[in-house]
């Protein structure tokens, strides 16, 4: 089989950098590229679909994923079991389906180590202020948390030049369509093209004249 | 001195696939990318201005760059020289500025030898079919241009895959995003990015806090 064609996009964030907003807008503008579902033993709730909002699962189905390694990354909140499946993902990817991935810097360096051609995208606010004025604007978090958030968000900042790509959300829009920007392009490399629209080329080139 | 920040895109369609309408629209949406601009002996015509149009000079001095080995590529027509500076480009690159050269296939060769991070975007029309459509529709080209155009047509997308970004032209308006986003993706890559916006990652990092 061909190497698959979908691209997996990380995208990471300090917390109060704006991500899930931009998350959301990028997937109702791009609708192709698709959200990572994630395996849960949690019950679904009302309205909940199996498959769209989670891949809702037993523990002992979870246990035996986690035995089989088919985990990239999993956690326990409040007694249930969150993971990112590998073999998932790569059935996605195989069909030509480019999956986004929200989530830490450190679930990215373990997605890496398995797909080492994950694109990571992070996204910076325009500065330490800026940030701290969002994340008090919020009034959600105690002064103890938001310190913490603060300390966090300088560290990845000083680790920003491990991702493929950076987009400054000063001004939404502009980061919204750089976004866009970002993932458009990417399937406009010929490696891709050239896979994709293989039979058209071949029709088009000196090979279909004859 | 770092390396320079600014990006070379070198454009190349077949005749008829639509390459100066887009490029056109390219430029009038990312005013920071720059048309390279050639050196030439024609005599300005009127409302032509020295250094936008062209870079008029006399045959002397045109004489002077090709001995010096300053033209990445040139050529007479109809008496007249025409060539494409690499130093005025380097000039350009230096201070931050993205250049996009129009040139044919053989030219963006050229291009690449010198200046090898060169991004070639090829655009692409749906089919042979449509050029051809394209290319009679135009109603300016005997038959007999029009079959050697159509001959060209297929032996340059027999080389497509040589090319960093293929756009396809089947809609004007996706392949004119399409063109933008690899604009704006480009200068969305972390070194790119790092070097742009170094004081302020700087600051915005663990050293800022202290």
């Amino acid at each position: 089989m061909d190497q698959p064609i979908g691209n997996i996009y990380i995208v990471v964030a300090p917390s109060g950098a704006g991500k899930t907003s931009l998350v959301t807008a990028l997937l109702q503008a791009e609708p192709s590229v698709e959200l990572s579902i994630s395996y849960s033993t949690r019950p679904a709730r009302k309205g909940e679909i199996d498959g769209k909002h989670y891949h809702f699962v037993d523990k002992a189905t979870f246990d035996a994923m986690i035995d089989r390694g088919d985990f990239l990354e999993y956690a326990e909140v409040y007694g249930n079991y969150y993971g990112t499946s590998a073999p998932w993902i790569r059935s996605r990817l195989e069909v030509g389906q480019d999956i986004l991935l929200e989530i830490d810097w450190q679930g990215a360096e373990q997605v890496r180590k398995v797909f080492p051609g994950a694109i990571g995208i992070f996204i910076a606010p325009p500065s330490i202020e800026e940030l701290e004025r969002r994340l008090r604007g919020r009034d959600t978090d105690t002064e103890e948390v938001i310190l913490r958030r603060l300390a966090s968000a300088r560290a990845e900042i000083d680790k920003i030049a491990e991702y493929d790509y950076i987009v400054v959300n000063d001004d939404f829009e502009r980061a919204r369509l750089d976004l866009i920007s970002i993932v458009r392009a990417r399937r406009l490399r010929s490696e891709v093209q050239c896979r994709r629209l293989a039979e058209m080329f071949r029709h088009m080139g000196t090979a279909g004249a004859q």
